[in-house]
């Protein structure tokens, strides 16, 4: 399936479709493997011999060509252009601090209006894994013929199981589109419920998981996000047109510093939702964040009998009487003994031993070390 | 306590003592702090701030002066000088390579026999640990006038659990010996027993530990070795005529590798008891060969409240709802979750993780790693 295919296909809307790609959080939870400098969607979390966001990247690429933006911080433009080499310099947004996702997707919809303020934006954050790639691109290309009726579309995750650690969406009535015929109105967003409360969420087939996925018309997004956050609005758009005007790099010295911190479920998909402007695409894909190394050791079954997931470029792992998962970028031998559903992740600098029942837990640990003074490690 | 005290005590023997302590034995249990290029005997296992050999020398010194014989690898030649700088270079002794107790007892006594036949040798492992000091040297005292009424003495240690990891010594009647009053003769030297045998031993009060003690007239050790194993007595009679006549090198170049491979108990003490020329001092003092981490563990109670042992000279250990033992000569960070009774071995090159239960396998997983070719961290 490649770009061509779509393009040539009945769904005109997919020429004003960017992705953007949102390559910004540092995976706390997947310390010391993930941290500052080589955050979460610089990792092969999956065996798969790719780094997250260049999986993000070629799962987009069929349809949006090279139309594909990434907004990341600056400390990772090389890394980031290393893994994304096709993507031209005018489409690598660089953040010169963290402002959270409201910022990122909103100078994202400003710049891209600026180009063409019919364009549609998909924004797929870089560091989830998603599977088949042809089953979530139906859903995408779902989502632009929706987006294209004036909404904001999310894509949303069936739930396999009653998670307490996700935002659900709540699925309303029917939306007859054309080249769409899985789209509902969006009742409302609801945040991470309680276990008794995700449990009936489940057990409705109405409701999905929040997977921080839209797709919506630049001029749309836009429209919401100056009713609801004008000042981070001002900015944005303030930093788009010194873009066009060449002034990128100082627009952003000077504005971007002082743009509101907020997520862009807050500043528009909730109050869009409120006034009837949110449908959602159930996805029926596999879905993962891979927000612990429980999920790594999910998602990567055991290669050998000893029951044991290997990761990492030159392992020397050996196992006795011993189960769960090594991460490792060093090429220590590690010997596991009599250890079980053991979390081990090796780093030259950093050593995490927990097990994938504490696997949440290791956020606190990270501010632990934080609050003593051991930076250098995070 | 010093050598003064002693020689002017009424033990006329303390001055035909020699100490003996024999630095060979990786630690495989204790992998991979404890590997072929830093045996167990160099590392401070108790937190003392000392290795386990300047220990086990700090011990004798008050007893043997400056009458102290090293035999150890060349490869350690540099690390022991380095730790024993008052030994005399003649009294390091050099093995070529690994031959077991038999020759490196046996060529101590036959190179302090060339010295003066009359000496009373007594040999001390480096890898152990024992107090009180004081206690320990009354006990060497007693089995210093015990073998100078030619016999060959062993320490026994008054079992504290009924250990089926170790040896055991079946005391047999009392003798009558002026300095010497808890000396017994041994009926004899019981291997390895089972569980139930052990408890039986424990409750007669009559077996002891052999912890590899010996005090014997090198005379009558001699004599034994050439009965038992004349080719490695006539062996190690070859290389210490030779050492006196200052062809020491082109001795034990030659000789040397040649020497059978046999353990001490099986080359002189086993068929000495049965030809009733051995005796037993029950010793009263904390004795741990430190066999494996879990002894580690023992010996080290956690410093504070979080329940995990720290034994390191830079360490950074987080733990939080974790206790065990962390064994460390890096400065990574090592943070620890929600694990127990864990044990973390982090060296730069090879990690172990396992469980105090399971401390005993760790020599099995270093063959493993051998028969994988992983030698370069064994």
């Amino acid at each position: 399936m490649n770009q061509q295919q779509f393009s040539s296909s009945h769904i005109p809307e997919l020429d004003r479709f960017w992705a953007v790609v949102p390559a910004g959080g540092v995976g706390t939870r997947l310390w010391p493997l993930s941290r500052a400098a080589a955050p979460k969607f610089l990792h092969d979390l999956t065996g798969s011999g790719q780094t997250l966001i260049r999986a993000t990247y070629d799962r987009l690429h069929p349809i949006a060509g090279d139309k594909v933006m990434v907004v990341t911080g600056e400390a990772h433009r090389d890394a980031v252009c290393d893994q994304l080499s096709a993507v031209a310099q005018d489409n690598v947004i660089l953040e010169p601090e963290p402002k959270d996702s409201g910022a990122a997707i909103g100078l994202a919809a400003a710049l891209l209006y600026e180009r063409d303020p019919e364009a549609i934006m998909g924004s797929f954050a870089a560091d989830q894994v998603i599977g088949p790639d042809d089953v979530f691109r139906a859903s995408v290309v779902e989502a632009i013929a929706t987006a294209a009726t004036h909404k904001i579309v999310t894509i949303g995750i069936k739930p396999t199981y009653p998670s307490t650690g996700f935002g659900y969406i709540r699925q309303g009535e029917k939306l007859m589109i054309d080249g769409a015929p899985s789209a509902y109105k969006v009742d409302k967003f609801v945040e991470k419920p309680a276990a008794e409360v995700a449990q009936r969420y489940v057990e409705s087939g109405k409701h999905f998981w929040n997977a921080g996925m839209f797709v919506a018309p630049v001029k749309l997004l836009l429209q919401h996000l100056q009713a609801n956050e004008p000042e981070l609005y001002d900015g944005v758009t303030a930093i788009a047109k010194a873009t066009e005007a060449g002034q990128a790099e100082q627009a952003m010295a000077e504005i971007w510093p002082g743009l509101p911190k907020i997520a862009i479920d807050y500043a528009v998909a909730e109050p869009a939702a409120e006034a009837g402007d949110v449908a959602v695409i159930p996805g029926d894909f596999i879905w993962d964040d891979v927000g612990d190394f429980a999920a790594i050791a999910r998602l990567n079954p055991a290669a050998d009998e000893s029951g044991v997931t290997v990761i990492g470029e030159t392992p020397r792992v050996y196992a006795d009487d011993a189960n769960g998962v090594v991460v490792t970028d060093t090429s220590r031998v590690i010997a596991l003994i009599g250890v079980e559903d053991i979390v081990v992740v090796d780093t030259p600098d950093a050593l995490l031993v927990t097990t994938t029942e504490h696997a949440q837990s290791v956020k606190h640990a990270v501010e632990s070390i934080k609050a003593h003074g051991d930076d250098d490690v995070l």
